[in-house]
């Protein structure tokens, strides 16, 4: 049978899955809208976009203590209902993504947190490169461009490779576990200290310590 | 014998020490500066504030996880030395300071943090209340004065009293470590999360929610 616009739509709305999926299950379930959203379901194409945009406010904030101290991280991940944030599941999910951003050091969540003056001075910095290296001025915004991506799959969290399994990345970590879990899942903020970064130990006032030691 | 102003200051730049504690210490070794340091020492009166001012840049970042996992405090805790760092009283420290910051919720680790636009508008609204209350205007600076102090008591970290004993804050609470551990220690940072806090769950789309998962 022929599957009508209108029907697509629905189960979109319904669904959120994408329209040649929801083509392929209105074809499959003979236009049958409700089966149709089963059907998605049970293939794990429905839920987990339509879930994205439901508000998460539950969840846990955990912590992962690296080298005896020296670097630790907090971070808070974000599921609908206690119910979900106490399973094991989701417990995995937060300390590996703890643990993934003590090793990774990601500056971001999302692309949409690097500021944009960041954006404009990296590109300012790769344009140069090009110029100098001699690069014709048309391929250069090219360049940038990819420059640029790769900027964000090194400093953002989600688009990160998954630092115990490189072939996957966070955000598909995460996709993942909304369509387990059933409910939007989210990673709203970290804290990620190294111990003694940006202080500056005055090598040169030891001399002079040592001096007024003994003075 | 009597004691030189020469030999306060000389001892006062050597310890940090106040005037009064130079005097007698001066006088209890006869004016021998370099015996009057250990003399201070001895007593602790000398080293913490002389040791407030060296570079602190090894420690250690401890977390506090509470109510699991609904609150979660991160804490860089800083000292001069690893050896320092290791040792259980510095952990212990540490400890205690994530736990404090877990349930106080400081704001701000010191006064000298806090934008200079929040304390204009606490100002602003401190007035506000005292004109409406009908004081004078002669004595509103000084209630003004005396709440920005209590704002700061409450906000700040190194200000706050101690979770665990009131009759100390967490400023002598270091003050006292330095003093023992004879290192300068300070506390650089603390971010503090609570699962959701900030993030409104619309409750109001409750019913469309149902609806939408009968449809």
């Amino acid at each position: 049978m022929s599957v009508s616009a209108a029907q697509v739509r629905d189960l979109r709305d319904k669904t959120g899955a994408g329209i040649m999926d929801c083509k392929k299950a209105l074809a499959e379930t003979n236009g049958d809208v409700d089966k149709a959203v089963d059907f998605l379901r049970e293939k794990g194409l429905a839920s987990a976009k339509k879930k994205a945009g439901r508000i998460a406010a539950d969840g846990l904030v955990s912590s992962y203590i690296h080298a005896g101290g020296k670097v630790g991280v907090l971070v808070e991940v974000n599921c609908e209902t206690d119910f979900v944030a106490k399973t094991d599941d989701f417990s995995d999910l937060v300390s590996d993504i703890g643990l993934h951003i003590a090793a990774m050091n990601p500056q971001y969540v999302r692309r949409e947190e690097v500021p944009a003056d960041v954006i404009e001075s990296e590109s300012n910095i790769f344009r140069n490169q090009a110029l100098e290296s001699g690069k014709p001025e048309q391929v250069i915004d090219k360049i940038i461009q990819g420059k640029i991506e790769k900027f964000y799959k090194e400093n953002c969290l989600l688009e990160q490779p998954f630092v115990k399994d490189s072939d996957t990345n966070i955000e598909k970590l995460l996709t993942e576990a909304i369509a387990k879990m059933g409910e939007n899942i989210t990673v709203r903020r970290f804290s990620r200290y190294k111990v003694g970064e940006g202080i500056e130990k005055k090598s040169e006032d030891f001399a002079a310590e040592v001096a007024a030691m003994q003075g």
